[in-house]
């Protein structure tokens, strides 16, 4: 079986070859190449990979595969920087900086293409089903954005309405490269689909963890905590849980964090760690964490193969949820 | 043979269960329903069925090709209305003022998303074929997008550049449109490679055309000139060929309109009108046009079927180049 490092080594030449080729205008495929050559884990491509390699002993079929849903992932991250208006990405300025928003808008939409492309170059007779799960992801991932997008200006998201947000926006992309690696291997629709639960369950978790690390990181083993999501009042797991079980005075707190009426940003901070302590937020999430990678492995366990198959995803699931300790 | 204005209530059938279909969130789909709902002459999806009924008496195996031209097509056009800064499109506000940038970015590429799957409603067997036509012509489109954003910058802009710029911009998504309706109506390769030709020949002559009104259709038949590419020194046909031949006092007055030293617009409108009828300009475009639309009705009499399967493509051309006389 290939591990995470294998498949991430054959998606990393792929990615290489098209970064490489030259083609005309440059200001179309210059800032395409860019940001495919600043790195980032690979994780989508690989989990194809990967899931492929659950089905099937060569990965072939699933490499243009794979990169596609690498390619569509970076193509995200260029739109939703212009959006976002995110000056810097993987350290490194992001294409709408380094050249301008036009270039970023059209490069991107290139890019899209280009995974449409490179999903093309798949087995003729899987090109149906791969489309399918392609384009419902791909839809998916820009409704997760525009949800996204909408919760800035609301003050009232449920969490159910949270978690669909997450869902969207970065589970399904997780879900369906699992799925379509699946497919490429010839994986029956049953188990390709356990897969993509497994994907999809792991991706919420993820997100949640990510909210979480941001407060808490600090007083774990993991880094330092930024607090940034505090600052910028973004709607995470951690302040629409605290908004629901928040009372009186604990309330106000958070409502005059969020309208910016605290106008220090560690004193905003500290003040609303303090109200996420009180209400055992800390708890929660972690919680929250583990009900939704418990139930990844179960999917994932329910696949029925050898155990030993599955070990390389299970393995690197552990790898991406271990920082919650 | 069904003619153009069949076509057209079969392709506004389409759109429109499109547009009524609700679908959240809002923000995404309801500028793409807005901009669908504006009209068109709905150019390319007919030529899609036009093509495929060449080959075959029935329509249905080419709808959800054709629709996914219009719905590509006018995704072009929401993303280049923000490049352009564009306020208006077919005389209503366009999607970036209407809503706001963000809105225009993800509602442009959900429709793309869309016209895939549009697209991947046709027969299985066609996929592959299908979305190869598909690919390459999207991605020239953006490649002619590209160019056209190169030339606002530059002062030597040669002919055979212009000219490659305008048929990936424009040709290619008519000259692909005929192909994907050749291919859904089982034409072989051949054959679909001279409405290809067709589209792409037409395509070109439509886009001298479009920059000889500009300048000449008041003084003939058709409506009023607006001379907008002169005032924006819009690298055009008519102004590349002058640049190419005007000499001394010729050559000082264009460079001067295109240095922005002609301050007041009629006047420079006026002049450099003034030069292009000193140098024949006019007919030089005429003939050009004249030479890429014998061109186009060549290729489409080419095609090895009988002569009055091809009469309605032709009455189609024929209303698309009937405005220069």
């Amino acid at each position: 079986m290939h591990n995470y490092s294998h498949c991430l080594s054959l998606v990393e030449k792929e990615i290489n070859l098209l970064v490489e080729t030259k083609k005309e205008p440059n200001e179309l495929y210059l800032p395409a190449q860019y940001i495919l050559s600043l790195g980032g884990k690979r994780i989508r491509p690989a989990m194809v990979l990967m899931a492929c390699n659950v089905f099937s002993d060569t990965l072939e079929e699933a490499i243009s595969a794979a990169v596609a849903m690498e390619v569509f992932h970076n193509f995200t991250l260029v739109h939703d920087d212009i959006m976002d208006n995110a000056p810097i990405r993987r350290n490194q300025p992001t294409i709408h900086e380094k050249w301008d928003n036009n270039v970023a808008i059209l490069s991107g939409d290139a890019m899209q293409i280009m995974a449409y492309q490179l999903l093309c170059k798949s087995k003729p007779s899987l090109l149906k089903p791969l489309l399918d799960v392609f384009n419902t992801t791909a839809m998916e991932v820009c409704e997760g954005q525009q949800y996204d997008m909408n919760f800035v200006n609301r003050t009232n998201v449920s969490l159910n309405e949270y978690l669909r947000m997450i869902e969207l926006k970065t589970s399904v992309l997780l879900a369906g490269s699992l799925k379509i690696g699946a497919i490429c291997g010839g994986a029956p629709d049953e188990e390709a689909h356990k897969l993509y639960e497994f994907g999809r369950n792991l991706g919420i978790a993820f997100q949640i963890q990510d909210d979480y690390l941001d407060v808490y990181s600090d007083q774990e083993v993991f880094g330092k905590a930024t607090g940034g999501d505090i600052t910028e009042n973004k709607k995470t797991y951690l302040l629409i849980k605290a908004l629901e079980l928040a009372k009186n005075e604990n309330a106000e707190i958070l409502k005059k964090a969020i309208r910016g009426q605290i106008a220090d940003t560690d004193i905003k901070i500290e003040m609303v760690r303090m109200v996420y302590d009180e209400l055992n937020i800390n708890k929660i999430a972690k919680d929250a964490i583990l009900q939704y990678s418990d139930k990844a492995f179960e999917c994932l366990a329910s696949v029925t193969i050898a155990p030993e198959r599955l070990q390389p995803l299970k393995e690197l699931a552990l790898k991406l949820m271990d920082r919650v300790k």
